[in-house]
């Protein structure tokens, strides 16, 4: 069995953003040289997601707007885990809502996607830092 | 490492549904010969998920509704994604809420299930022919 | 390719509560003497969630409010999988919202976490014995 290991780094000068990030998955697929396996794709902050779905910038505007609308920024005070001094309470409901990581298959060594499935990184508290986990298994 | 890869077709005739494809996904694993390892289950499209759950028809539409709710079809204009002449804006949303993939544990070739768990397919955007991957790794 | 399964049982007091189980995951590794691989820990009830996000308190009682806001509780009349008798269809919901599974990379025998990553069993339904699966492969 092979595994990979790679960490991506993003610093989202925005505080919500969603980024592709299906090229870079791509290439950690390829320097694994993995042909037939599983590959897991996660935010390593808990304030992040990463999800599959359209590179669409229409839908991304409408998942920004959801997103607000089920779990408003404003105003910070109503979130209990704000009043430590945080301002990212939001944040931690929106990931929920789009998810930690997705799961991808690899086969004859490429990214097992339909039509349309692209990888996205999704920051709900940007303006540093933050990483992304690649960890492929297989042969 | 053994590594086996299924597409599962679906044409649901109405735009949502909910199919227990659990029978399908078992048949999949025994022709896997897979004994010990993870079995992935996924929507190939951004408008259809893959969600475990009970199998309950009031529960169905108790779903049904609470996502209508949180992501209605209508008005259609309300989503910037239908303004280049689509209607399946809340698809995408909907389909966030309730999950792209399941990942199963393989324990002595059966999917390692608690009593009541069942795999279903979620269709938001129906009326056309569809797939569901499934890809299992182990040994 | 080594495989460990194990099921961590809980039987929480009350009806919503989160529980940091990452000492427990963390065990159940050491156990399987992976290092690496993938560890799937997944919900075996439809009325709970294992999930990933931060171990604070405040953040906790936020998450409560906002799932009873999106899916209450009462009436437990206006679902109709509780017409059968059943009063928790509000958590068949909120498990969708927090999700049934994560999986997370084994590097160097160890969880691959970021600085906040912890293990949430949340549940929804308590007051009676529940189990989570734990199942590890990898080398």
């Amino acid at each position: 069995m092979k595994s990979h290991r790679k960490e991506l780094w993003f610093n989202i000068p925005t505080r919500r953003a969603f980024l592709n990030i299906s090229p870079q998955v791509e290439e950690c697929l390829k320097e694994s040289e993995v042909k037939e396996g599983l590959l897991l794709c996660n935010a390593m902050h808990i304030t992040a997601s990463v999800f599959i779905n359209d590179d669409e910038s229409g839908l991304h505007q409408d998942y920004d707007e959801w997103l607000e609308k089920l779990a408003p920024h404003d105003p910070t005070s109503k979130y209990r885990h704000n009043r430590a001094g945080e301002d990212n309470g939001d944040a931690h409901l929106k990931r929920q809502i789009m998810g930690r990581e997705v799961v991808v298959a690899v086969t004859n060594g490429k990214l097992d996607f339909g039509p349309w499935e692209q990888i996205f990184y999704g920051e709900f508290d940007g303006r540093r830092k933050k990483r992304v986990l690649v960890k492929i298994i297989g042969e």
